[in-house]
């Protein structure tokens, strides 16, 4: 019984991702969804991609968080259109979530629309929610043995953003122990270190998403 | 439909944990459940405890992990009785598969059974363990602003320990903000700030441990 409702809602959110991706499509919007740790860095990431993309890529926001609306305003201060998802408790986004709100989205005006997924390395990685890319954001602070631990959505993500590099003189991670266990799991996903104090990568992940937006 | 199978299963996970408190009540073992996003520092902070606690309270270990034998490994290297559980995707543990560790653990050595958690700060908060006690970690790289985000696991919890506090320098963190989020969601819970570098707080927490343990 439970697998079976569980199946049914897997079903059932797939048939909504796909109708996202045609609607999305026939307005050449990308659809990126954003995967992370709590307090990964997920916003401050956002804001940096803005100002790295400014004059080339318009940038649209869909925040998800259980509760408050803390990164929905930082987001709508930096004059991104943005709108917020509380999940109420939910540790996901599901697509009819994403299809509801796209309708108070100025979709035209809009080239990237980002989705910042709820802070959660496991359940987010059930859902496809329409994207057309994704990507985890893996803090330097988190640690070098996380992609052991979390291998579900490690494998799934188009590319892994390794953020607050600029800490790693003050913390025991090894970016080569990290890539290790990163390769045990996904051979090929591009891996950008990234620090939004220093800059560092800022260039790299700009071009990244420039050549991989579809 | 769907709800109906979800209070279901809840049910069934109450009465384990019931049965659980009872058998560890029997055997005047305190099980305390440590909850916390990925990479707060939990296994850290379990070694640092045992270290802390050598020769008063006599530590057991279940680790809890989607995947890998990482920590459980660190945690026997100390010389503590530990038994893992990788829940294969799965994104909290429940009563029944702590039951079912629970004879694999020596328990008449055990006076603190601590339970590492998935890094999860939302689904871990749905499922009693059994336990006496529950802890968050919360660590300052993950930002002060995260009660006002995951508010449920806030609410639960004994106490709330916010890790990492010797990169308070390096950081965007006010102490001061954090304790007014939690505030706003937990007037009373206790808040100790720690650092396994520093040993900062350390022996604040070994006494409340001390005194709350039953």
């Amino acid at each position: 019984m439970e697998i079976k409702v569980v199946k049914n809602i897997l079903k059932a959110n797939d048939d909504t991702a796909a109708n996202i991706r045609d609607i999305l499509n026939k307005r050449k919007v990308c659809l990126l969804n954003i995967m992370a740790s709590p307090g990964a860095g997920k916003t401050t990431f956002i804001l940096k991609l803005a100002e790295c993309l400014k004059g080339r890529v318009r940038l649209g926001v869909i925040e998800g968080d259980v509760a408050s609306s803390v990164d929905s305003k930082k987001v709508a201060a930096a004059g991104i259109p943005v709108v917020q998802i509380n999940t109420e408790g939910g540790c996901h986004l599901e697509a009819r979530q994403i299809r509801n709100v796209l309708r108070d989205l100025p979709l035209e005006e809009i080239d990237l629309l980002i989705i910042e997924n709820v802070g959660n390395l496991i359940c987010t990685a059930t859902y496809d929610l329409g994207e057309h890319l994704r990507i985890v954001l893996s803090s330097v602070p988190e640690g070098d043995d996380k992609p052991y631990k979390y291998p579900g959505i490690f494998n799934l993500v188009d590319a892994v953003v390794v953020t607050k590099t600029d800490l790693k003189p003050y913390m025991d991670f090894s970016q080569e122990e990290y890539d290790k266990a990163i390769r045990t799991i996904n051979r090929k996903v591009r891996i950008i270190p990234v620090s939004a104090k220093t800059g560092e990568g800022m260039t790299e992940l700009c071009d990244w998403f420039i050549e991989n937006m579809k």
